[in-house]
């Protein structure tokens, strides 16, 4: 047999969509619920990336799907939210001579001279023979039929696996396994509201929370002319980068003007608490854009420490404001430097640290440890009903 | 010169503490009380592990101590909070003669035939060199006295990095970097108090708490009988494990009994609200003990989506008993295999492993969407301020 080994690995023609463990331990009605969905989802991207496709099943654990741009198509879905793991494979038959022929064939464009391989098979139906069966036979093939490529088994650690997997009357064989970003499906659980400055860590936060499953609805506080457009247009920009996350869902975001509120503030109440009012009438308002979204939660960025508005203290004097909703806050325990490593990975960072103008109205020595009934009396000088009001009927809806 | 490629490294004298960007940034005032506590925490770590030290001194952003075992010592207060990064270290005079012929004496050890390096200074202070011209000349040296070793200079990725800190009068050459746990100074945030069921997330949760600077106090709370001793004792197993992060700290565990609450629940509540009411109960004994113990939170090991408890729905239902204190949940957006990542990285893995009863309460079919309404309606069944009470009164409190 030749080896064709500076020729590309031959067209595959299917995807296997592997979905780790923390769906397949859910109960049945659950987990059937988080497939649908993983399906719908996977169709979206595919959909929206103009991928061709067809026979999305659902079979024994896995997803499998045809087309003709499997490596594209598996690179595109592996950012789908649930997905642990893809493979580009060769579909066949799972009578034992197809598999045989088939896996040599795929071993064949993958293995190179003196490269050490190891044949791995799991089997799920009845067949007339077992996964070790296939293992030895396909085994055997390879290093008789190939021989010239002087290659050897290393069970342990190889340069090439070919897997094949088994699935009563279907055979997909593979030899490359691409990483998914994990997760849960999104939509799987819940909206939430998310206050995004479009700063470092906010995105960060959305993201993480969107991975666990939950669509998010970011809102920016337009503290005009504290910031200015860039400060907006940042906001705007990561918002879209997180919407790419989410194909399929609605992408919708809530832009609130809060410069006058932010004036009022400062006009009539202690300087030190600027930051601590200002979050809190931003809660204020979040919660009643949850009511009008049906979401379940309102999600920041905060992390312990990071500034003076974040320490364990104010966290709790800034939560109280929010009555009906849970304040979440996925970063709680990030170090920045964590933070930053995934707003790289998931296409933040670039545009988190455009040039925007910072917020002016952060005082000189905000305080680090508020207290919660000079707080209140501080609130006293506010109309709050007011001021949520007025919010909420000047704020804008942007479809990005 | 003679190169003692198969002696030890000389036993070195100093060691270096750097502390994160996070730290660096901070107000002066904060970044002191951050500095101090830091300082207080590395020589509690110190004298609990009974390691001899002098002189643990602050300057230009650094932390230099002196020890004459610097490798235990480094590898131990790797562990503590707010540490970026270690170097075990040589002192001499800020004099060019001492820098060169001590900082060849430390390459000399630290090199062997064939090797690429570096030399790297940094330079606080007046002195009649730059750093550049301690790099030439230490370069120099290095290459003309052991040139029977075959060295190349490679500043890009070189085999071994001479490092050179100058502090005024003082300078300390290092060829070692140990990396830090980071964070901030435990201590640097108030107290937190912590639901601890001692399974995978729960420990995870707090030791990410404290890391960013929060000393916890765990609460475990007891359903036997529909848990058991192994139970209680992996929950006290992980508390220590959690505690040994936390040299020089309370090491204080509430152990509050549950199991007449719980069995109150069941027969008087809807089966499938069972979590949801036992967990809402115990937010709010957590609320009484942060009263007691002046901590400013309530944090829990919850996940979006991992559990029936865990939907974004169900957080928010559960969040509503605590009206005093957030519930601080900084695993939100943690998939569960990233979660055993750091349980195996801090120690507590083998510990939430270990053989424990899991709770027989679990009823068949849990809420995933639980009615707010049916809910308060449920809790008018039971008398919520009696048991607090009682569990208040009935608490023991463990000094691990």
């Amino acid at each position: 047999m030749q080896n064709s080994q500076n020729t590309k690995l031959p067209t595959s023609d299917s995807i296997i969509v592997r979905y780790g463990g923390e769906i397949g331990i859910k109960g049945e009605w659950t987990r059937r619920i988080y497939e649908r969905r993983l399906r719908n989802n996977i169709e979206n991207v595919l959909n929206y990336n103009k991928i061709k496709y067809t026979n999305v099943i659902k079979k024994y654990g896995r997803i499998y799907l045809k087309t003709s741009i499997t490596k594209e198509a598996s690179l595109k879905l592996s950012k789908v939210f649930g997905i642990s793991s893809l493979s580009p494979a060769f579909e066949t038959t799972s009578k034992i001579s197809d598999v045989v022929t088939k896996s040599l064939f795929v071993a064949n464009s993958a293995l190179h001279r003196g490269n050490t391989f190891a044949v791995r098979c799991r089997r799920v139906g009845d067949h007339p023979y077992t996964s070790l069966d296939i293992c030895r036979e396909v085994g055997h093939q390879i290093l008789t039929k190939l021989s010239e490529l002087n290659l050897r088994v290393d069970l342990e650690n190889p340069d090439v696996e070919v897997g094949i997997e088994i699935r009563e009357d279907r055979a997909f064989i593979y030899t490359e396994t691409i990483k998914g970003v994990g997760g849960l499906p999104l939509g799987t659980q819940p909206k939430a509201v998310c206050l995004l400055s479009g700063g470092i860590d906010s995105p960060v936060a959305y993201w993480l929370i969107m991975k666990r499953g939950c669509p998010i609805v970011p809102i920016y506080f337009d503290n005009t002319s504290f910031t200015d457009e860039s400060t907006t247009e940042r906001a705007l920009n990561a918002a879209k980068v997180l919407f790419d996350w989410a194909i399929g869902f609605q992408r919708r975001m809530y832009v609130v003007p809060h410069g006058q509120t932010l004036t009022e503030l400062k006009e009539k109440c202690n300087e030190r608490l600027t930051c601590i009012l200002c979050k809190r009438m931003m809660y204020r308002v979040a919660e009643r854009i949850a009511d009008m979204e049906g979401a379940e939660g309102i999600v920041t960025g905060d992390a312990i420490g990071e500034q003076a508005s974040q320490t364990l203290r104010n966290l709790r004097v800034l939560t109280t404001a929010a009555v009906k909703y849970p304040i979440h806050r996925p970063l709680l325990g990030f170090d920045k430097t964590e933070t930053e490593q995934i707003a790289r990975k998931i296409g933040t960072y670039e545009v988190s640290t455009q040039r925007a103008k910072e917020c002016t109205a952060f005082p000189r020595k905000p305080t680090t440890s508020a207290d919660p009934q000079k707080l209140l009396e501080a609130e006293k000088e506010l109309n709050i009903e007011e001021i949520v009001e007025r919010s909420i009927n000047s704020l804008r809806i942007v479809n990005l």
